[in-house]
């Protein structure tokens, strides 16, 4: 296969920079036949590593720039001052078609508002969430939004059932993915009048998911629904509530295992065991913040991620650009707007 | 020592009634000498269970009622239709000083209702709340909102944080309690209009507790403060995303445990151990949700809540009369009332 699908990295973003960024986009070129790289960032720090992978070197295009964003600044700060950096150019080399995605662990509201200005919202699409995957008891969900919309009205909530319902269906091969409204209760005279609203439009109005109803915060690990949808505000504490508690618990399991002789004999001989439940809730593996909605395929790495961690978050990008995510959403929004209690009901 | 503090008891609350509630009271009756118990319920469910403890019933007032408030009802239908319910009678035995504290396991909204109407809110608290205690790596902390005020501005989560630290010095002994408003992120300018208000607010007027900032979800178990103060909605969503995960991680290794021969011999051997990481997270420990800024001890238990559960909740309501909490809280509002900056600051 020809390396058809080429993804921009901006090398400079995260707390570790192109050491963690360059391994993990030579180990993506070695597996993935189909991906190449623009690489973004400082020579003086990129090229020694590039230098360690020499076939990523041959194989991708570098571009020096020694101007950074800063992981601190304010995202209105970081666009202005944010030119020729190595985030912009990654994202700019997405506008003018050089690359089909990008991947980024800088600044978050950065990478949100600069991707925003420069490649635009989808048709349709008020306002792009960041989207990712959770482990759940039946397998996988996928919730949104996660923090780029800090308060959502009933158009906002719609768009994002739409974004994560054509996800889970184009890119997880789900055929009807059902959607949940993440409430405080299941019974439909819950939570705010945003909420209520959405699920007023969700729930008469044919769209590309199934609307399951409201959920609750113990029915995302549960898997009650493909597709969790909730305000930027409450998905993020959710995030970070849930990755709180597995850390919580991983210390207790820990020093459980540590407690007595007997215990230490038992941890060893479990161990195997133990380390593939690790593994399937490894924070690592569920690592790349889709930004659904935006007019180009765009990825957040966590900013502590390490190189496996960023190995994923490119082969979310790379799992987007493939199943073509952002033109099959624009299918999907074009067939929506023909339809009058759509338009109505949302008020795209 | 005498039986100097009276529970109220709603025996028909919850998925089990009284067949969860009468052995909860018999043990509570044992271990705390300072305990004494009125019970309201139908006797036809009440009276075969409290004859198989017959110290309860002869320490304890039953008073029959076959009116009990079903958990599905709407709070309105549920104050409408409620008059001489256990829950209702339980909570009047509180306003006519026959009781000192409520304990119900029955649908959480109609207890609010109720027992705001019945029992007021105290002086300076416009919006009562809904805590919790919360495991953390470093010991406990004291979470508010969990679901009784959806929509919460300044001067409400400013009552929350006055409330839950004067929880935490006066009941946990903790002398100056840390206090963190929820965010999706700890930098000033995050979040919406209403939390960066009341971080104005605590961050320069004295109150009973230390401002600590915004704090993220996964600060909650990482034990960063000693009171979580959020709005009803997040909180309610944290908490309930903290339990789903929880049950998860179980789930998962459990499996893991399960999946081997090799496994099997090591969770015999660390046995031991893990039980006692499963007791120090057991949800049941948790139980009793307290619903502070009423004028009157009413705790809530969790409806599915077995009889250690129920326990506890007793417990947590038993430990908020002991130590006198509303005469507390009471107290200490009197004086934030009379600091010119805090009545203009919080407008109470």
């Amino acid at each position: 296969m020809s390396k058809t699908h080429i993804i921009a990295l901006d090398a400079m973003g995260g707390d570790f920079g192109p050491s963690v960024v360059i391994p993990a986009a030579a180990y993506v070129l070695e597996t993935q036949k189909d991906i190449s790289f623009l690489i973004f960032g400082d020579e003086k720090r990129v090229n020694p590593i590039l230098d360690q992978h020499p076939k990523l070197k041959s194989a991708c295009t570098f571009t020096h720039t020694d101007i950074a964003i800063s992981g601190t600044d304010k995202p209105s700060r970081a666009l202005r001052n944010g030119k020729g950096s190595s985030m912009r150019l990654a994202i700019e080399a997405v506008k003018e078609g050089k690359a089909h995605g990008v991947v980024s662990a800088g600044n978050t509201g950065a990478l949100m508002v600069m991707s925003k200005l420069i490649l635009k919202s989808l048709p349709g699409i008020s306002r792009p969430a960041i989207a990712s995957i959770m482990p759940t008891a039946k397998g996988k969900t996928v919730m949104l939004d996660l923090g780029a919309n800090l308060e959502c009205d009933a158009e906002i909530l719609t768009q994002f059932a739409v974004l994560g319902a054509v996800y889970a269906r184009v890119v997880q091969g789900i055929n009807e993915p059902t959607v949940g409204l993440l409430n405080v209760g299941t019974e439909e005279m819950k939570g705010h009048d945003e909420i209520r609203a959405a699920a007023e439009v969700l729930s008469t109005v044919p769209f590309p998911g199934k609307y399951h109803g409201f959920i609750e915060g113990d029915d995302i690990t549960k898997g009650t629904v493909d597709v969790v949808v909730t305000d930027g505000f409450t998905g993020n504490v959710a995030l970070k509530t849930a990755e709180g508690v597995a850390k919580l618990t991983k210390h207790f399991l820990t020093d459980a295992f540590k407690s007595s002789p007997l215990a230490i004999v038992g941890y060893l001989l479990s161990m195997g065991a133990i380390k593939k439940m690790k593994d399937k809730v490894d924070p690592r593996k569920y690592n790349g913040g889709m930004f659904l909605g935006i007019n180009g395929i765009c990825v957040k790495s966590h900013g502590g991620s390490d190189v496996l961690g960023t190995q994923n978050a490119i082969l979310v990008a790379a799992d987007l650009i493939r199943n073509d995510f952002n033109a099959q959403v624009a299918n999907e929004i074009e067939q929506l707007m023909e339809q009058e209690s759509f338009v109505q009901a949302v008020g795209v």
